[in-house]
């Protein structure tokens, strides 16, 4: 499930053991010698890992769930059951299998490097290069920037200063950009008794080749799986990516745009600065967000929109003049404000 | 007034001194041997302190002004000399009340730390700790991050990279992600004869237990006193926290959330990406503000507001709605955009 | 045409050599000797430098045009002609001008500074210095910052942790804080046949005296020429300013601004919280933007205006007040929200 170059597995770890200290029960089957290696979402999950079950929304499909035990609420046990899995019953599924999660995994330290694996590239002044790192011929690498073990920089990137790639996978002839912040942890939160637990995160970002990426623009990793963006993609400053999005190649987003998280945004899309996308969203090749625009709804391939909450772009406009009508059968516009 | 692990008196020192470059006037009392210890906010001010007073929209409370001068417009001048507070005539008092606040403090230097203070701490290449920085046991702090002098760390925390933290106390169990810069100095100018003049931040950062602060996330120091976050609050990348806010336990801010200054919000308040929130507003308890949201006005416990101007939800859903009806009795809307 | 305190010019360079590897085709004109020394913008082209036309919402005048070779569509070849300029036949001439223009310059690398160039001034730990740098008397700089080559910084600056300053020229008093970002290329990019090809940026970003720069703040260089920023301007926290901006004195910008690019702001011009400026936009001097209005539309001096699109703010308080009145028409306002 998760990629070795940046995780290290702790187990196999007897199932007894990783819950021991959580407040959950098991609902039925035989644990005694259950082994647990990985934590995988429920409808990616596979014999020897663990998982968990909540209603939302985004139901995760569950006819595809192999894990062999599952965090789940008492009214959805017999659900579980059915499918092979041993329910663990929790009154916090998400919070417990975040907490068991942790408990599977360890992020590989920066630790000392061979400094062969990056002979002939250039690194600036105080820069810090975690073991494994493997930085392409002809990559430039600023001052003060901080590489994560495992990442893998492809050839002839330039990378400023003052940057941080950790968990990250980049292509070709990339710019990142000062400051930039790629592979940080995403934005999660399970609900407990105790208050918000954070949602571990043990995914990847993977980048294709020739991605500019503006100075201050964050990308986070995924939970499991991977936060990708596409070929040739170009973001200003001050962008945010969040976590397990899937942005296709060519996309354009210009300053303080923000894409929630789990979205699918295809090819080509170009979006304004301070343009926002709500999580989950799909938004097809060639479509584009005006400025300022906030969306809660898919955008098809190749439509314009703008406006929060967004509509298609003449629409919008439409609903602009209707307003200044009404404003206008009152009084003609004033032009000047003098308190301005 | 000030906190002394972060920031060293140089006085006491006589008024005539503080204010002998500045084009100020003093409207009557004895000051000849008068000294001046601290600079403090009117309501909060004691005997040998030194204020300002300024009409405002947010008058601070005069009645419990104690200080022994006070930099004033000519024609409050009386009512400052009734609060038994020496007048200090100014054309602009807040601008030479900011000069003067600059003589009676210095930030303590970084120095050179005793190692054993961090003893047992897991730091970062190139990480540098301030003197008399105290960091908790289990605390992890990343490469190349700044920890100011005094700054207190709790245990079991966990610093990124390129994090910058002055000014500041955090509780345990904290996560500050790559970038983050806590403790910086607010945003505030001063009006003068000669342009702006930023006023000087003598105030800190105090964090709670469990609390996550994503990367580049910005939250600055208060004036005076403190910008308080309360445990298990969650703050996603990019958040900006002006200063002098007070920020109940478990709030949940999405990227690019901004929050003024001098606010005070309440427990489990959640605000969508994009947020914003103007200066001095109050927001209750487990109220939320939906994704670029902008509120200029108090919202109370539990009410959710969306919409710029924001308003109660389901009144914004309304005017949306009788927005799109405007339009439709005049045309269909318009499903595709062959511009787009 | 060029800042050589920034870039080296690897020129004069034989025109059929700088366009040999790439897919275009001379017009007409002796080239066999033709030298180009230099890159620059249509209108402020001259003899011994190279440039591009291409129909835009911006036409540069044409008529000062005086580069020696311009790069062009078929269509309009002849009317380049016509100036005594060589037309080089290309599908994307914006495309090819940029990878001429990498060819003909070069960044001065930090190299290895001579440190009596910054006696007495402070620098802190694991602070970067490029070479031929200048550090004015009384100017601090914070810890892991890095201050490119070239760059001038002005007297009793104060300089921030985690900074970065290249390609700029700062005057005296200037704060610039934690992890922000003065001088990174913009974002431009220039469509061709391989997709998005970034433009080159060899410009620089001119700062005036007593500016202050917030956190996380990013202030782009010019693509030629300057990005300038007033006396005293204030800009707060995570703070976007394109390249190519004209940014009047003492302007106050709160957190999230963005500027686009190209624009000209006038004197004085206040920006609240997540205001935006498209790109090309004039605002005249006094003028103010309220918090999250976003302007396409020239502001006169003066004026305020609030809403996205922006208008003058009596007009919008107008249009809100409007279709409250449309709802209210229906029912009474709900006061609260139940699902809050």
């Amino acid at each position: 499930m998760v990629d070795t170059r940046f995780y290290k597995r702790l187990g196999p770890i007897l199932l007894i053991d990783l819950i021991s200290t959580l407040d959950v029960e098991i609902f039925s089957g035989k644990v005694s010698e259950l082994l647990i290696t990985n934590a995988a979402p429920a409808h990616l999950s596979k014999v020897g890992e663990i998982s968990y079950y909540e209603k939302s929304r985004y139901r995760s499909n569950l006819s595809t769930c192999q894990a062999s035990a599952c965090f789940v609420k008492a009214e959805q046990a017999v659900a579980i059951e059915k499918l092979g899995s041993i329910p663990i019953i929790s009154k916090f599924p998400r919070a417990d299998f975040s907490r068991a999660a942790t408990r599977l995994y360890q992020s590989i330290p920066y630790g000392d490097r061979d400094d062969h694996e990056i002979e002939g590239v250039d690194i600036g002044q105080n820069s810090v290069i975690g073991q494994g790192a493997i930085i392409g011929k002809g990559t430039i690498i600023g001052a003060n920037s901080v590489i994560g073990p495992g990442v893998v920089l492809g050839e002839n990137c330039v990378i400023g200063a003052n940057v941080v790639i950790e968990y990250a996978i980049l292509g070709d002839h990339c710019k990142i950009h000062h400051g930039a912040v790629i592979g940080c942890t995403g934005f999660g939160v399970a609900v407990s008794a105790d208050g918000g637990v954070d949602i571990p995160h043990y995914g990847r970002v993977v980048i294709g080749d020739h991605v500019s990426v503006g100075s201050q623009t964050t990308i986070d990793r995924a939970m499991f799986g991977e936060t990708k963006i596409g070929d040739g993609c170009k973001f200003d400053n001050q962008v945010q990516i969040g976590h397990n999005n899937t942005i296709g190649p060519n996309c354009m987003f210009a300053a303080h745009v923000g894409i929630s998280g789990s979205c699918v945004i295809g090819a080509r899309v170009i979006m304004g600065g301070k343009a926002g996308v709500a999580d989950h969203i799909n938004i097809g090749d060639g479509a584009s967000l005006a400025a300022s625009a906030g969306t809660m709804h898919d955008i098809p391939a190749g439509e314009m929109w703008s406006g929060s909450p967004a509509l298609p772009i003449r629409q919008h406009m439409r609903q602009v003049s209707a307003i200044r009508k009404l404003v206008r059968q009152k009084k003609p516009p004033i032009k000047r404000d003098d308190n301005g």
